[in-house]
C-alpha cells in the first residue's frame, strides 16, 4: 500500500485531530503517502482532498474539532455520489480509506467498499460512546469530564433548601453521557432514553433527601429521556421547589480533548494504518476486553449497544 | 470595637468565601472577636450564629459558595424581623456588622443600622457586577471567565457551514456578563437588556459572515434581552440555518473563584474591618478608580449602574 | 456481615474520597454499619476511627486526597502495631476491612489478615498506575490529564526557535505517568527508568526536528530516569539550545478526580463491599480485561507491573 | 494614516493574539492596510512581514502565544538594524507601528521613532506586570490564574503533618505574580525580590502553623528572590519537615487567556489605533485609575513600577 486517504464524517469529537495526526504519522513513518480528504464524504465526492505531510499534523493533538472537517453527507447515500467519490479514489491514486466517524459514516464507508473494492477501515469517533463492537469511542471521555465540570460547578452555588437543579445533556437515543456523568458527578437523579421513570418516584425521592437535609439536588436528564425544561416544570409542580435548568447543548462536543481520547485515538489511529497493511477491509479498530483490535465492521453496524445498566443501578445505590 | 458579625445574603458569588476569610482573620489579627451568621438575615433572626476563628476559615479560599450559606429574606423588611435580628445584636454582644451581598441586601442593613444604631459596612457580592459606587464585585470575574469556557467549547465544534450557536446567560436587568464575555469570546453578536436589537439586523449579519466564509456563528444572549430559545427560533425562521442553543443557568454562579476575585474579595474584606475599625458606618468597602476605598452605602442604593456601553460598541467594531 | 471499617493508606490520590464514598454509601446500603479510620494503619493502631453515615461522605465526590487522611506507617509493619490495631477490631466490632492504597499497603493487610482472620479487601488507589492485577488505579487518570495540561500550555509559548522544554514527573521506579502524558501531550522524547536513553540520541533528534523547523521541542522526563535539572544541562551542553525546565512535582497528586476515576472509584468501592459480603478475603477489587472483577491480593504483591511498552514505541512514531 | 503595521516582542504573553485581533480589525474598521510582522523586531530587519486581512485574525482571541511569533532582537539595538528597518517602513509603505511587548521592547521603539520619525505606539504585553504608566500589564491576569490552579492542586494533597510545599514562579527582579498568587492562594509565606526575608521567621512561623494543627503549608516563591530548590533544602536542614518543590517554569506564559486579559488586550489594542489616528507617537496604550487612556511613553522607561507592598502585608495578616 503506497498511498491512503482519510476523512472525518458525522458529528465531530475532541480527539479525532489526534487520530488523524496519528494516521498520518504512522502511515508517513511506514513510508506511505496521505491523502487528506475535506468535509467528509462531501469532500470526497467533490474532490476536495491533497497530500498531508509530517508538519500538516503538527501542533493539532491537542485541539477540539477537526482540522479536515466534517458533514453528513446525503449525497454519499446514493450510487451517483459514490460513483463520483470512485472518481476521485482513481484520480488521488488511494489504495485504502479510513474514515473517522460514527456508525452512519461506516455503514456507507461499507457500501462504497463493496462496491468498488477499495478497502476500507473505520476508526470510532462520536462522543456518544453507542458503536457496537468497541468499548470506547473517540471523543466520549473528554465529553463526560465536560459535563463533570458544570454538574461541579453547580454543585457550589446556593445550597438553600429546596431548590432542584437540572442538567440536559446530550443523548437522543443513548442514555451514555447522562449515566457516566450523573454518576461521576453524585447526580441524585438520572434519566436515560432506555429506562421509564416516574415524576412521583423522582419527587419523593427529593423529598426525602431535603428532608434529611440533602443541601441540593441535581438530576442529569438525557435529551431523549425528557427535555430539561420539561423535568424542570414538571417537578415545580409536584413538590413546589425552585427549579433551575441548565441546557449544556453543543460545548459538549467541544473542549481540548483529555488524555484518554488522545490515548486511545492516537491507538486506534496507528492500528487503522497497521489493518490497511495487513491487507484487511471493512474492518474497524475499536477496543475489545481493554485491547485495540480490528472487529468486522459489520459487527459495528447490525448489532445494537445497549447502555451498561449496571452502572445505572450502581448510581441508584450510592445516591441514597 | 471588640465584635463583630458577619453575614452572605442574596445570589451567592465565587469569591465569598475568600470574602468571609478575609473578614475573620483581619478582625482577629486585630484582637476582635468574630460571629458568623448563618443563611444571611434570616440565620440573623433566628440566632442560628456563632463564634468564629483562625481554623473556621481554612482552606476555604479557593471554594466556591459561601460557607455561611445565604438566603433572600422576607422577614428581614419587616420591623418586627429587625426587631428580632436586633435581639440577637444584644445577646451576642455584636458591636459591628459586614454583609456580603448585593443592593438588595445593602438596603435592609442600612435600614437596620438607622434603626438600631449598629454599625454596617457593605462588600458588594454578585456576579451581575451591578452595584453602583463600586467598578467591580465580588463574583464577576469568575462568572465571565465560566461562560468565556463554554464559548470556547462551542467554538471548537463542528465548523458546518451555516449553523449558529446560541448561549444564554445570566442578567435579568443588566447585559454585564453577556458585554464582558461575549467580547472576550468575540461572539459575532451580543443581546443585551440595555440596548434595542432587531432581528433583521442581527441575521443579515450572520448572512454576510457566512458569505465571507466564516466558520461558525455565536450570539450570547442576556436572559433579560431574550430567551435564547427564542433567539434560536427567530434566526432559524428567518435564516433557513441551524441553531443551536446552550442556557448556561446556575453554573455560572460556581467554580472555584478566580485570581481576580479572591484578591477582590481578600481586599475588600479586610476594608470592611478597617472601616468598622475607624468608626464608619453606612460604608460599602468598593473600588472607584482601580483604588480600594469606602463609599457610602447610600451611593450604592440610590444611583443606578448602567454597563458600559463603550464595551459594546467595541464589541460590535471587532467582530466584524 | 454487619460492620466494616474502611482507610486509605500510602501516597493520596485523586478519587479516593470517591471510592470511601461508594465504600460507605454501598455498605449502608445493604444495612451494614461503616467505621471509618483516620490516617491510615496509623489510626488503626491508634484506635482514631468512628462511625460513618451517609452524610459523612456527602459532597466528597469531586474532591482531591481522601478525608480519611493518609499517612505511611512504620508501626503497622511490626508484630506489635498488629497486635494493637487488632485490639480497636475487637473494641470497634469490625467484621472486615476495606484498604484503599497501594501495594504497600497491601502488603501489610495481607499479613494483617492472615495473623487474625479479619476479612481483608484491596482497593488499588495510586496515581502510578503501577499495582499488578488491575489494568487501572484511581488516580492515574487525573495525574495524566494534570501534566497534559501542563504540556499544553507550554506548547502555547515563545515558539522561539532552539528552546526545548523539559518537564519532569512523578514515577521513581515506573514510567507509567510520564508514558501516557508524553504520548497523550505530543512530547518529541519520554524518558522512563525502563528504558535506557542516550543524550546523544535525544540531540540529534531535537536537531533534526529544528532543521525541519519544528516551533518548539518537549521533553518528559519520570523522576526515576532523571532529575529534570540534569536533563537541561545535559542538553544545553551538546547543543547550545536554552533549556527551560519544569518540574511538576506534589501538584500531580492533587485536583478533582476526572470522570474516569470517579467512575472507577464508585465501581471498585461498590465491588469490595461485594467482595466482603460474599465471604471473600485478601482479594482487591481491580479491572481485568475491562471488567471489574476481585483478584487474589497476592497476584498484586507478588508479580510485577511492566509499562506497556508498545506505548513508547508508539510515542517514537508518532512524534517523529 | 492608511496603513499601519505591527509586531510583539520580548516574552510572549497569554492575551497578545488578543490583542493582534483588536489591532487589526479596528484599522481594518476605519478602512487602514495592516501589516503583520513575524518575529519582533528581528523580522522588520529582515522584511519578513506581510498584510493581515479580516480573517487572518479569526479564531485566535482565545489562543495562548502570538501568530506573529516573538524574539528579543540584538540587532534592533544597533543603528544599523534600525537603520535596515527603516528600510522595510519605506518598502511597505508603514504609516504607523503598534509595537506589543514589555519595556525593553518600548525602548527600541522610541529610538526608532525618534531617529526616523515614525509614529510608534506601544501596548504592555508582559506577564510580569512590571511596566510603568500602566496599572495593568496583558497576560499578568492568566499567569497569576495558572499558578493558582497549581497552589489550589498541592493543596489538595496527602495533608500529613510536618509536610512543607514549595512553589517556584516567575519573577527575576519583580514580585508580582509571587504576591498576587501567594495572597490569592493563602500562601503561608511569600518571597520576593522586594523584600528581604529570613529562614529563620520562615521556619517560626511553619512551626507555629503546625503547632495549631494546620494541615499543610505553602510557600511560594518568586525565582529572583530565590531558588525553589534552595528554600526547601534550607527549611528542611532547620525543620526537618519533609518539603517538596515544584517549579512551574515557562507553563505560566502558556494557556489561554482569561477574560480579564482578553478584555484589556481588546481594549488597549483598539486605543493603539484610535492613538495612531490622532497623530500621537510615543504613547503607550495603558490604564490609569482603571481608565484605558494614551500615556507618555517614556514614563514607562524611565520610573519603576514597584510592587504594591500593601499587598504583601495583607498576605501576613490574613495567613495568620
Amino acid at each position: 500500500m503506497q498511498r491512503i486517504a482519510l476523512l472525518t464524517s458525522g458529528g465531530d469529537s475532541p480527539g479525532m485531530n489526534a487520530c488523524i495526526r496519528a494516521v498520518a504519522r504512522k502511515a508517513i513513518y511506514h513510508g506511505m503517502e496521505v491523502i487528506g480528504i475535506n468535509r467528509g464524504f462531501n469532500g470526497f465526492i467533490e474532490g476536495d482532498m491533497g497530500p498531508m505531510n509530517l508538519s500538516s499534523v503538527a501542533d493539532i493533538i491537542h485541539r477540539g474539532g477537526t482540522i479536515l472537517h466534517t458533514a453528513r453527507s446525503e449525497q454519499f447515500l446514493t450510487p451517483e455520489g459514490r460513483a463520483r467519490a470512485y472518481e476521485n479514489v482513481k484520480r488521488f491514486g488511494v489504495q485504502g480509506l479510513v474514515v473517522i466517524g460514527g456508525d452512519g459514516s461506516f455503514r456507507g464507508a461499507s457500501v462504497f467498499s463493496r462496491e468498488f473494492g477499495l478497502p476500507v477501515i473505520g476508526v470510532p469517533g462520536t462522543i456518544d460512546n453507542d458503536i457496537p463492537g468497541t468499548e470506547q469511542t473517540i471523543g466520549f471521555d473528554t465529553a463526560i469530564n465536560t459535563v463533570l465540570e458544570a454538574i461541579d460547578k453547580i454543585r457550589d452555588t446556593a445550597t438553600s433548601h429546596e431548590r432542584t437543579f437540572i442538567i440536559e445533556v446530550m443523548g437522543r437515543r443513548n442514555g451514555s453521557i447522562a449515566l457516566a456523568s450523573g454518576l461521576a458527578g453524585g447526580a441524585e437523579s438520572i434519566l436515560i432514553p432506555e429506562q421509564p421513570f416516574d415524576y412521583e418516584d423522582i419527587c419523593q425521592r427529593l423529598l426525602r433527601g431535603f428532608r434529611r437535609g440533602k443541601a441540593h439536588s441535581i438530576i442529569v436528564v438525557a435529551e431523549g429521556a425528557s427535555g430539561g425544561m420539561e423535568v424542570g416544570q414538571r417537578i415545580k409542580e409536584r413538590t413546589g421547589f425552585d427549579t433551575k435548568v441548565t441546557i449544556l447543548g453543543h460545548l459538549q462536543r467541544g473542549g481540548s480533548p483529555s488524555a484518554a481520547d488522545r490515548l486511545l485515538a492516537s491507538r486506534l489511529g496507528a492500528k487503522s494504518v497497521e489493518l490497511l497493511m495487513a491487507g484487511e477491509t471493512r474492518k474497524m479498530a475499536g477496543v475489545k476486553a481493554g485491547q485495540v483490535v480490528g472487529v468486522d465492521i459489520d459487527e459495528a453496524l447490525n448489532e445494537s449497544r445497549p447502555v451498561d445498566l449496571s452502572l445505572y443501578d450502581l448510581a441508584g445505590v450510592l445516591s441514597i
